[in-house]
């Protein structure tokens, strides 16, 4: 059964694209509505599918997994207090029902998880070795782990330790710029670039 | 109830990102995956909508949408005969079930179609102004028309459409390269830029 | 005879590519170095040209351009009392021979100076329609306008004169994004995209 | 004195932004014109320094340098025999007096150069970590190199390289689009983008 997002009046969720404002956030924390809906696409989702969101910030891509996965699970780890705060609201205001916050540092939280089909990671806190290496033991063969990198460093990191460990990688750059609507002049803003890393294991 | 996509052994369909190389296609034509999934993310689909997908090409949108509208309708209207048949070969092998393929040329076809919620232009064959007007007679208030334009002249036509029609205007401008797997070298390939503009009727 | 930039010390001017920082300015409003040197080599300058550089900001165009007019001339228009401070205090620094200042607004102020082979309009203060007739008036067939849009709105209103004119046209999206040195992590930081429109008289 | 570069009739070639097709050359070998500017406005140049094109392909930044250079030289060097051909024939036909032809294997041939200011490294051809050593060893403090990179792999080897030789490293991404003159409608097509790194020695 579909779940019903509506609430009073005209308002509704969209069933993919909730627009950035929607979320709590701190705004340049939040995967971006393009950047967040590349991401899923690339995490290739079946319905029933088992995704860890590692440093899940404001629980965007949580929330918009959740609709993809009616009958799987997401774990939307996160250690920083104000973000676990921020992600406790959007789930309650987007009644994302097959999401579980987990509060706590990666890798360590993540032993008590069930296995998972799918591993996003967003963001990584300077210990992107030992959270790789422990997703790493936990993920089955043609297991996907998606990281989206805005640094050069977080990218060669990555890249190196996906080709050491053996998995298939194929990297995505995206760079998007937008007007804004009930502007007199619609001007260009860009979104600074992220690398979209796809990592399948063999 | 959501629709089960698996089939035989491990392959599946993802809930959103089908690969580009799974749809039936002139590889050039398709709306590539990055840019399918920014596209129904604008759309901002709620379960229940009635889409239009015109120009369909090969019917990759609808398809993806049919995912998005387990309670809506997608009419993929392309005049083409062999896009036709691509459209025909894909809805069958993703069991596309709420999507109606409408061959003939917008805007006459449009006339015996249920008013839309929604409208995707991905071509329009060089009448662009006519299209636009028979969608704008037949889109409610709040409704919302989404255009992928790879011509500066597709870009402008479009823009001063929905600006003398009052509507809101927003572009996103779509940058995206991409390594591919099993190479030797992981050389960023571009494609080539779409902007998408988004005209929400007030 | 090449113009000696060198001044005491290890500190030099390059020949091309002067650091932003190096201009004083509102560091909004300078042409950024990358997009700088794309418009000048879009120029196509001869050594002994006339170049009109209208809403000339910090000056950076002209002064750049300077060196690679060892036998022509540079006018610099500038309406804007502050910009045309920082336009003297850049000549003055730079050094640049053949650099004229101009205050006042165009395209009143244009009617006095020699007729150009090469025009450059960064900004255009809301009569671009103005300006670009009157250009068009002085420039004298295989002349060439080069004009950076940051807005839909510009792109748009320069296409359609340059179109209606019977200019050839040509567009070039440029997205630059770039790290800083001496930061611990390299983040890619994007500049907004700039349309350099190139429209040559036939 | 500058050099004079016309010819008879119209012609000339600009002191900045030669157009690619005026190259002799293999079409996608050759640093296109955009990102040749960025090229040579990174490598800040003076007027008397000496250049090394590693890798010259068509010698297309070689001769634009030149220009660049009045009271310099540029070493243009290259092991391909064909691409040997391409330079020659460049050289002659753009009078590039200050540039000197070395056929042969980097770093190998470069022993009998004189110490470079400037090096722009342009093609590797898998002896990348070789090229840096040896110009490394050659490079004084202060002096810079440019590399472009158009894989992911080169730009891992040589970000490493210059972090591990103590160099300060900038890296600038190009996305450029263009749509062409003469065309009935104007299709945006991308370049693939180019990763100019930056590093100067301390």
């Amino acid at each position: 059964l579909i779940k019903e997002f509506e609430t009073e009046g005209d308002e509704y969720v969209p069933t993919l694209g909730i627009p950035d404002e929607e979320f709590a956030t701190i705004k340049k924390l939040i995967t971006k509505e393009e950047v967040r809906v590349i991401t899923l696409a690339k995490l290739k989702l079946r319905h029933d599918m088992t995704l860890w969101d590692l440093g899940a910030g404001s629980g965007s891509v949580s929330i918009e997994a959740d609709h993809l996965l009616p009958n799987g699970r997401v774990f939307a780890v996160e250690r920083n207090p104000q973000c676990v705060g921020f992600i406790k609201e959007n789930l309650n205001k987007f009644n994302a029902r097959h999401v579980t916050l987990v509060e706590g540092e990666a890798p360590d939280c993540l032993e008590t998880l069930p296995d998972p089909d799918r591993v996003f990671i967003g963001g990584s806190g300077g210990n992107l070795f030992d959270i790789l290496e422990a997703v790493d033991n936990r993920l089955p063969a043609e297991g996907r782990i998606v990281l989206n990198a805005v640094t050069l460093d977080t990218l060669m990191a990555a890249n190196e330790f996906f080709e050491n460990a053996g998995y298939q990688v194929e990297v995505t750059t995206v760079n998007i710029a937008r007007t804004r609507p009930l502007t007199d002049y619609k001007m260009f803003e860009a979104y600074n670039p992220v690398y979209v890393v796809v990592a399948v294991k063999e």
